[in-house]
């Protein structure tokens, strides 16, 4: 998506790591023009799956699932993350680790929400490793649901998170998918 | 906001606290084209003051924030949440208590996201005791920044922080006040 790819490069800061950092549009500050867009073209992609529910996980994934859930009408739903594993009632629960920030969450979602005859769309910010994705796919699972798909913003292409689990079967559409970045700049597929 | 309330009737549950569980349609499966109209009333309702950041607090403001935003055009900045006080960089960062949870977080945003000639519209999906309100204007008033109001969906008007921060010269607008809540249903102001 030619908006978010010139976003990047006018306002995305690399890192170590690499990281790359869009939090003045992206996930701290949100623009939210630019969300809409990205939620309206991720939904154009999946119109004719007939998705029944969207997932994301908390904080980053609620802006654009929101967009995507206005584009296509159903609701969204965060999964929350929690720093205990000490969750009550009926839940889909998941261990879900953060190499950003070291830490294994448990991640939620109250089992009310999918249902078995749910087609879940899942929807974040990032796709790199790949970990956040293979947790909700897990709740999904747990629910007995079919998975539509992935609407991802970024995706970090020089980490195997994409590839590994598009090789397992998972249609991934990613708005902006990053080849390379360094000190050199930022090259898109 | 008549949807809202309709919407508060059919699906809120009622628990001990009292807390009004909301969970299938604001704040864990979000209902979007709620949200958006909840979004665009609120925005309607600032049209005039010249808002031009608006400010939330993860993770539950988030949704409703994004789509004042859309409404408003302008962007939106959710403070993050930390256990630890150990937040580095430039940066406003105060102290809130969750009475939900009975634990202090750290609550900060990047400062180079509020400078001193912005006008900020607070948006948050409940107000009760005022303490997440109360962190966001302290946030503010380090930035040097003006505050236009505040936006909240959901207001527990028998608790007092909706009527102590209007005492303090604070506009607030609700989209549902709710006046009592027990065993025999709740009543809308």
């Amino acid at each position: 998506m030619k908006a978010l790819e010139e976003r990047i490069l006018s306002e995305g800061k690399i890192l170590p790591g690499p990281v790359l950092k869009v939090s003045s549009f992206l996930n701290h500050q949100m623009d939210p023009d630019l969300i809409m867009e990205i939620g309206a073209e991720i939904g154009r992609r999946f119109k004719d799956e007939k998705v029944t529910k969207i997932l994301t996980i908390e904080s980053s994934g609620i802006a654009i699932a929101l967009a995507v859930g206005a584009a296509l009408h159903v609701p969204v739903i965060f999964a929350k993350k929690h720093r205990t594993s000490n969750v009550s009632g009926a839940v889909y629960q998941t261990i879900v680790h953060s190499y950003t920030h070291n830490v294994d969450y448990t991640v939620v979602v109250e089992s009310e929400f999918i249902k078995s005859d749910d087609n879940v769309l899942l929807v974040d910010d990032f796709l790199a490793n790949g970990k956040a994705l293979e947790g909700l796919m897990e709740l999904v699972k747990q629910s007995g649901a079919k998975i539509a798909g992935a609407g991802i913003a970024i995706e970090k292409g020089f980490q195997d998170g994409g590839s590994n689990l598009k090789a397992r079967g998972l249609r991934i559409e990613s708005m902006a998918v990053i080849d390379s970045m360094d000190e050199n700049g930022i090259t898109f597929r």
